[in-house]
């Protein structure tokens, strides 16, 4: 085989280039690998954005078979090539670099050229014999970047939610397990790092559930309340100019069908164009979430402080040798890579705000580096989450004897009894304790304060982690 | 009068000071201002903070009178005290800095400070005579810092929402009446600052009408979503310790029934407690805001750029001379603000994110930033609204002859002519008018590729902006 | 006095409006009170570049006089008038809002009628009487905001800066009196959270001390490095159009010898006119110093933490009572207010980074925000450095025994016993010291492993801390 | 072949793993990578990094072999092992994930595991036979994680800084090649977007070689300041327990002897544990290039912005087609590529900034994000210094008369002539000319204001665009 079969020339409005033979991607994707070489992250590595793209590339072939404007022949051919792609092939031909100038021209032309050499075979013709079927005129038609590159950019995100929400989902369910597992561990809360008043163990790991269900359910909610509105039907700038009055509907329609999201037109196109609200909020919650996993992670080291001059409430499970010059040290590494992540998607949630903030007039040309940070950003916490659930959280075990002797030699107990014992004594067997070194409950019996009863019913956790009212005695 | 007499002289754990005579604030109040002095902006900066404060502080008193904890006395005192507080009066008592340690007590003892000596004059007594009515005893009765303090905050924020929500309405408004004004002004539209497809520039302000409009419904329906669950009644970290067990559901009703907000306890005490998500979430929305306002303050920037050398086809109105060394010159000064307001809103959603990451274990200590910042926020864009409508939009007038001098002169007008002439001939007369200078209307009439009639059928506004069927002809 | 005196109207090209008669600032400055009602925070917050206006108002007037374009009379009462304003008189007059639009020619004309109305009152004038001597035609003569601006902001800077390494200065002082203190506390060192091996409290402080040593060199050679360089002289945009060939030089030396900063001309006036780089670069040196302190302080709060469910190996003077509800409690409020000026300069660096980006052609349009939040950085880390030091670091003790015990019960140690006992008998004590609860000494000592004399001669701090050479027996 | 046999079974603290037999990496390398499956992105992926882990374990094991600790066997195979590994081999065995926990250890490990195997075979061992040499007690002696790591970050920096600033010198010279090429370009200078005064268009591009001369020159300085200092030696936490008192200084001059970097010991090694200072300072310098290079390619956008209803001053290279539906479009895709990597620098420099506030105690644990984030930011901004300079810079041509025509159409202008005719007239003429849409040039002519002769010499270029001595005439 000689080396020139090696190509094809294709051609387009800059002039020739060769494109390897076997490559399903034309052109114009060609020149966008070579201009942007930047990140290193193909469209590939997010196959919900490469799966979106097929299928806003169909719903448009159906919509303009149904119009008349497209030959059952190409649309055929066009739908074997989407259904392939949506299966999972040929994602590998996505090969433009997620960080690109042109808003999205180039993810864009790099799906029509897949699309159009696929469809080509199907149709028992070569790659690149375009004048049978035309990535612009035939796989395009109807669309432009502007619409349908933000259309898939939405459908993507909506593809991957579940699978998003499920680790979510199961890591809340560890955390709720060992809120259960740990809900007779008796311990001292802390606030601003002092000592407090007496809580459970498994309250906090509720707590640490609970608040990530508030999360679940605000995602929940919140990804059909943004990312369902398209704007697929605007074509350059929203007016719908040169297009078939019929098609907007119709294209809609068709892509709800074919992905099964219940997506609906924008109400004003030409505001839709240029919008990327709906991915600063989206990118907003997942920093809330972030943010969460941070605090969560945080509170977790320090729970597994120690083991000697350390909190030491509870033992993470080892992961890997800590050190080699220190025996038998074991690292929090899970919860310490946890937190790296919640700042890096601190970091993304920045990038994709300046992004937003630099659209101008019809479009927002920034649109690639937005829709590159909120794919990254659910990847990293899908995968965070995953690894936090796996690999610390179900293997998490209480020091219970010591939470609850930390507990016990606290002087925050005091406020336990506080009630009962009066706040005079309260207060100087605070101070005693303080200077002495010795513990609250000792010199309240030393000094016979309480009966033994009446402290080991004050002491019970059920009294202890709840209101309660007060028996008035004398 | 003596030197002596104008001071009293308080006492708490730390020991004594002398307070001003005339101060309703007391020793932890004085204490807080002598070690935070800090950003300088006191608490009363934000009268709505200040008022929720005394509302938290009126219901308390409600459920402990009701539970019977405390006196109809000191009930009516307190009472008397806040109304006064909720009427607009004292603010200048609250005179803690906005940024604090201790997670918030130097406010809530701000408070409760301002609201015992209130009430101890109501009761015919001096301020300072707390024998008769405490400030922890009675007013903070059953509370803690940390969940009255919240509380306060979310309330706060939600006493102010209507203010913001109606100043982000009116300027909607100015933005949807300009476009009704400028509905019948052709325009070139423009994507990535290239010249694109034509427009009117009514639709141009209706989708900032629009894409603000998105984000009132937004704010309208997250503030309620987010800031009506508190956690009052937790006391210290939740668990409601040493609480009546009547008392938080008590509590809850009348800080609704005074509020007027549909104010609900929280499900998990211990997680409300620390959980900062509805800030974090709700400040991303008013970034979310700042990010659309200011590109559409770059965008009128943009618009209005010239009067010779830029785009020139909207003047804002004059607001100031703007060069002493250019006679003539008028800047887009209010915009151009805008632009900064955003900027510093941006910058407070990281502030507070920070905060909101750094909380530990059963606590946030970094709160007041997070009230601090997102009060600032909400403040800064309601102005900045209000200063864009009055001083900037409602003023707007279009250079509307020079927009369809642009757009007739554009090539990218060969898009609309596409259908009739042909993509062939619509190339060649889109590179010829490059070449020559020529406009693009010139050339087709010249080459009589279509009669005036047509051609004044294609350049018709409605013709122009929306998708239409092309009439098939040979 | 009739109600018409308390006004004198004044023009400018957009018309008249009435000016308190009172007031030293005019028209101009009233317009941009009207247009710009945002943070609340005006140019009189920042005394030093009220002061850094008017030495650079004083320098062009003296380059005028010295080129003649000046007369005598005005050169004397601007210079009179200036001088006031650096003594401080006059500070309040300056009331325009820091964040403002038209690229601080709010600022800039502020400083140009309140010199004027001095002025004028020196030579027996009323105020407003700017036929005698006028605002922009005589004080700012030569200047375009453009570069007296700017010029004033980097002065500005300079001017404050002493002050601000003054108080790093006395921060690291603190620290390291403290280091020597404590440079016999023998404790574990920890990392990840995890019990590591030995160092004295001493070394651990003393490492405060050195890491702010470090910031305090660098931004004693930056704030120099980055600032000295000024555009004055460039007027509108850096073509130095319309001024006087003579001007520049003059102007700069005059302004170097009055500030007594070393003040040079940019090399480059065009590139001078819209770079912010050293704003960036010098907020970034600020959000370092931000983030160390905010480290430190979380060491400090760790370090105390407890009293008895924490590391407690150091105690926080206390600053205020802690909790109502629980007695006894005090909290590290002092380094918590420290965190949160750290969020708060981190954010404010973004503001300024998101404002240098908003640069166009050749103007930065957001320098008012970029002047503004640097000011304000300074200020708050200012503060904040002396507040922690007074009212935290000069109060701070030792819980002596506790480190010591806590390092001896501490598995690390064994780290220090295993050159002498064997790695293997170090990793079987190590494990059976956690698994029974027992410290290592005393299994060492149980096993007789080592000597006590050996043994504590091992343990003595100089041996523990540094590097040693291992004496080699059998 | 056996399946037995693809595989080595390999042994740490927490038990056995099967490494497949043909990789040099080990035990621990393996468990990292199960554990940290998160950004995808390998330590391979940064080749510097790689090179100076190997450099740094060069130079422990030159050091350790000068003291007698390691054998002339063991410390040749090391030699060969780190030789191969410098010269570019075996880098697809750095397999961890640049984010990780644990503080950097697993790249440690990495780096001792493949040179380990990569020594054991160069001594006719099998990969795996550590009783012969050791990853840690060979490999890794005298060095822990905590020095080792640290000094290999700082280390790969250094060493890929001369191609970031070839890069950074190299766009500087096409820019300045411009200002020559442009120099005789007369256009008008634009603040606020307003038309302000003349200059050249060479002024303005030589104003963009200028301002990235300077980051250059701070580049250059800064590397060296804040990066050669070091923490080898310090083991765990700076302490150098159980290190030979001889070694630090012996590592050190020989990492600087085989790197070629001078490098230097820190002077407080417990603080340069922890201390991220330097890294903080680098990436807010790499952030102030990428914010000038934000703002240079929205300049270049601006001015050419057009053809038609823009600015259109300049021209862009085409690079790729603009868009199907709008033919002839040519979109500036390149400058917005660099827009968005200055948006992802920027984000990186708020991830890093968290990470280095989030170190506790003796260590920062962190350091991997900070790593990741530094590496990644330089990478990015030379592909986008390469491509910016490659694909568009060099391609730019001027539209001279277009400049020159917008400049005389200006009114602008007449602040030029504003010496020679007075205000008085110059307001007149600015005046008459925005209200008829007539020339200011045109309109002096007609009035006879000025002859010919004395308005060519005005307009000539070298008396437009600096500073002039106005010749004094009647």
């Amino acid at each position: 085989m000689s080396a020139a079969a090696s190509f094809r020339v294709e051609k387009d409005l800059l002039g020739t280039l060769e494109v390897p033979s076997d490559a399903y991607f034309g052109i114009q994707t060609l020149r966008a690998v070579h201009n942007f070489r930047l990140s290193g992250v193909p469209l590939s590595h997010y196959p919900k954005l490469v799966v979106a793209l097929a299928m806003v590339k169909q719903a448009a072939a159906d919509a303009n078979r149904e119009l008349g404007h497209l030959t059952p022949a190409k649309h055929d051919a066009i739908s074997e090539a989407c259904a392939r792609i949506i299966r999972g092939d040929f994602h590998e031909e996505f090969v433009v670099d997620m960080i690109q100038g042109g808003a999205g021209t180039s993810t864009n032309m790099n799906a029509n050229e897949v699309i159009a050499n696929i469809a080509l075979e199907a149709m028992g013709k070569q790659k690149g014999e375009y004048q049978f079927l035309h990535p612009n005129n035939d796989v395009n038609m109807a669309q432009s970047t502007n619409d349908a590159y933000p259309t898939a950019i939405r459908l993507g995100l909506l593809l991957g939610h579940d699978t998003l929400l499920a680790s979510l989902d199961s890591l809340i369910q560890a955390f709720a397990s060992k809120g259960e597992e740990f809900s007779h561990v008796l311990k001292m809360g802390r606030t601003q790092l002092q000592d407090a008043v007496p809580m459970t163990l498994g309250q906090e790991f509720r707590a640490f559930a609970n608040t990530l269900s508030e999360d679940l359910a605000r995602l929940r909610s919140l990804a059909p309340e943004l990312l369902t509105e398209i704007n697929l039907g605007g074509t350059a700038i929203g007016t719908g100019i040169n297009a078939d009055p019929g098609y907007q509907l119709l294209a809609v329609q068709r892509l709800a069908a074919i992905s099964g999201q219940p997506l609906v037109p924008a109400a004003d196109l030409i505001e839709a164009t240029s919008d990327m609200g709906a991915f600063v909020l989206f990118s907003g919650m997942l920093k809330r979430t972030a943010v969460k996993l941070s605090k969560i992670c945080n509170d977790l080291r320090l729970l597994s402080s120690g083991p000697r001059t350390g909190i030491n409430e509870i033992n993470l499970p080892p992961r890997q040798p800590g050190s080699s010059i220190m025996p038998g040290k074991v690292n929090p590494v899970i919860p310490e890579a946890v937190n790296q992540v919640a700042f890096e998607v601190i970091g993304n949630d920045l990038a994709l705000t300046l992004a937003a903030e630099g659209g101008q007039l019809q479009l927002n040309v920034m649109e690639p580096l937005i829709a590159y940070k909120i794919f990254d950003s659910i990847r990293l916490l899908q995968r965070a989450m995953d690894m936090l659930r796996e690999h610390c959280i179900v293997g998490i075990t209480a020091n219970e004897a010591h939470c609850r002797q930390l507990m016990e030699n606290s002087i925050g107990l005091i406020t336990a009894l506080n009630p009962y014992i009066g706040y005079e004594n309260a207060t100087r067997i605070a101070k005693l304790a303080l200077e002495s070194g010795r513990g609250v409950l000792e010199l309240v019996r030393e000094e016979k304060l309480l009966d033994d009863d009446t402290l080991s019913d004050i002491l019970r956790p059920e009294n202890m982690i709840a209101p309660r009212l007060v028996p008035l005695k004398a």
